[in-house]
């Protein structure tokens, strides 16, 4: 926009800006003018309205804010969820908190949020596309590496730590494997848009990178899936028919609901009864999954990866995407904000120390890990840092895998605090640091929202 | 498709189909080989799921069903809705009904549909263009004899069945005026479907006929404003205050915030950040309506026509509609099926005569009253009649408002039964009767889903 343009615009945000000064005025006059006895307590729908207002307002604020810096916008939006929290608002301003974010409100946002990641998990699945991989040797070396080394440091790490981010439930060995996992996470959708920002996403560096995360996503998922069964199974009898009847739900889903698939979206050629086969597809897939033990995030994500790929489910599937990245995702952050508590790691010395040597372990595993697969894979050393630098982003999918954890029991608040700080940190380094590496002048990204098809 | 075609996919559909016969028989042997302690209680999660895919499986079947019969596919899902209620599912399984919708899944349901609620006024508010009327003679004479004529009709119809149908709070005028509203009602989503279906959207009876809609939509919204005010206020030192501030709230609406809406959508070049601030203007909107007394779903609507039109912008709302229109508003199609007790008007001779009394007021009024302001305003006798006919479909704007009114208690549950019917016989018989007048062949008709830029 030209200098004049803004000057223009400068004095038309005048009369909007009065204009809104005015109401907010006479909205509290006619608060102040009202009886105390005729002032009627907020209506539930108006409370949750207000509370989405609210999430919708700072997530997005924040989002504008990093992508100004140069940094994708989830990442802002995941930082105003924290922002929302106990944190930051709740220690600023504890009464609003407690009025704008009452028990009630908190579970119907936490059942519309999990809705949404839900749709989420399905949309990624469906990005996933093993077929399509090339360089197979460089993306093995990579996914092996940056998925081996973080996992023993995070394994070691949690024996080292014992019961310190222990849950309450699932048994030691559970948590350990948790934290490995936890640790070897690489987000396919933060990765993307960061590649995208950067304009490197065509280079080979940028598609063996986002290959060997998709790769690395889905054996992520597989593995949550085993440890959340061994963690759900109480006692061991239950464990084997829990796992079979998991492997058989995959089998009837590969087998069967697979080629279902393919006739049903070529039947279909309406985009609105395809948006409407696949949500209740992937809603029916994650509350299947619920009942027999299988994660419903997990289950959603099997099934997106089975849906065929054809233009008519790609625009549904960008349709799906608008409202799930713009209004469900930020509850989402917002419900991730409020189960952080930044509090519980300035608490003493061994908070602090333990934090720190968790991000170390998950910085240095995954860049060397990935970095030196990479080598080893015949890659030469610069881009196989880079590659390393990029595979260390853990974004939104680390915040998904470590809710599950803390809702399974298998993390407590501080250890949830910790996986989601080193989330937040691993993704703005990766961002930060390939700037560094590709020396772009800031002002050079593209807009990423211009790309619907990138998830996130 | 061809018949080798269907051959093919008739084998192809073999295999999932016994799959899924599979995977049910072991889910149902998983369920009953757990011991009777163990078997957890359904965790609310997975109950709004089951609730989630229960209500859009039988809403979406409905509405292929009813596509196949040539009508538009949201009446399919309104019906859909009915099914769900206490009249057809209640009735043959009430113990699963009870089990499928416990109440704290009906109130999450409730809030979901209201968020999708007040998304899809919004968007109608964007359809609305009032700059764009041709032909104004012609759509001011089907406007007011369509809107007066059966206002007059349910106004005389309430007089005579006094307190049958009335709510408990509100008082005997704003129930009487709202029933009078409640029939002069057109569905503007409805008959844009079934212009559309009909291939007749872009002839003089078909523009006519949308724009009338649009008018009388929006005139719809401001009597029903008055009326939410007017029983809202308690005493009537607080009416005077309380429509002032509704007027204050238009005002400020108007001189500001749509000039900043105007700057807004010019800055904004990314679609994601547009739905998102869209999202955010119109829920802030219906929030602030609601605690100054305005009915939300109105103050999203007003903000919808203040949102100026451009490419991006259009995308925009494309993107919200797949979510709104094919997830979020069947659950408002459920809710309503879930208010409705078609028994209540069987139970005695009284309840049927009023209901077909206020049937035949309302396609009376409507048919006899747009087609004659039609015919005045110079409109020759078969398009005349043709419009009066369209006009006659309410569809989900009677739902919306009847729900309005039943939540303000202005009607009873019988009063909202009687709606409910009137609106469905009303759409249903606006497609039957408008494909008799057209004599189009049944296989005519454009696939209506191809048209994404049309709501519902």
């Amino acid at each position: 926009m030209s200098a004049f343009g803004a000057g223009t615009s400068k004095r038309a945000w005048l009369r909007p800006a009065f204009g809104l000064l005015v109401l907010a005025a006479s909205v509290l006059w006619w608060i102040g003018v009202q009886p105390a006895s005729a002032r009627a307590p907020v209506e539930p729908i108006t409370q949750f309205l207000l509370a989405v207002v609210a999430i919708l307002l700072v997530c997005h604020l924040f989002g504008a804010l990093l992508r100004r810096l140069g940094q994708p916008a989830v990442l802002g939006e995941i930082i105003g969820g924290l922002v929302l929290g106990p944190s930051v608002f709740g220690a600023l301003a504890p009464t609003a908190r407690t009025w704008l974010f009452p028990q009630h409100i908190l579970s119907a946002l936490d059942t519309a949020a999990q809705l949404g990641l839900i749709v989420f998990l399905f949309l990624l699945g469906c990005e996933l596309r093993l077929s399509a991989i090339r360089r197979k040797r460089v993306v093995i070396g990579t996914v092996v590496g940056g998925t081996a080394l973080p996992f023993v440091a995070g394994v070691s790490v949690a024996l080292l730590a014992g019961p310190a981010m222990a849950g309450a439930t699932g048994g030691a060995t559970t948590h350990v494997l948790f934290i490995g996992l936890a640790l070897s996470i690489t987000a396919l959708p933060v990765l993307a848009r960061i590649l995208v920002d950067l304009r490197i996403d065509r280079t080979d560096v940028g598609v063996i990178a986002l290959t060997s995360a998709a790769v690395g996503d889905g054996i992520t998922w597989v593995v949550l899936a085993l440890i959340t069964a061994l963690a759900g199974a109480s006692d061991s009898s239950q464990l084997v028919p829990r796992l079979g009847l998991s492997v058989a739900f995959v089998l009837v889903m590969v087998l069967c609901v697979r080629p279902a698939l393919v006739v049903l979206t070529k039947r279909i050629t309406s985009e609105q009864s395809l948006i409407a086969a696949l949500v209740i597809g992937a809603v029916a897939c994650a509350a299947l999954g619920q009942v027999i033990g299988l994660h419903p995030m997990i289950a959603a994500f099997l099934f997106g990866t089975l849906v065929p790929r054809n233009e008519t489910m790609a625009r549904a599937s960008e349709h799906l995407q608008g409202f799930t990245i713009t209004i469900l995702l930020p509850l989402f952050f917002a419900g991730v904000g409020l189960n952080t508590s930044l509090g519980l790691i300035g608490a003493n010395l061994r908070g602090w120390l333990l934090f720190l040597v968790v991000l170390a372990a998950a910085m240095a595993g995954k860049i060397i890990g990935a970095g030196g697969g990479a080598r080893l894979a015949g890659v030469p050393r610069r881009p196989a840092l880079e590659l390393g630098t990029l595979m260390n982003c853990r974004g939104i999918t680390e915040l998904v895998v470590a809710s599950i954890g803390l809702k399974a029991g298998l993390i407590n608040t501080y250890g949830f605090t910790v996986l989601v700080l080193v989330a937040v940190i691993t993704s703005a380094m990766a961002g930060i640091m390939m700037r560094r590496f590709e020396r772009a002048p800031a002002g050079a990204q593209a807009d990423p929202d211009d790309r619907p098809g990138q998830a996130a």
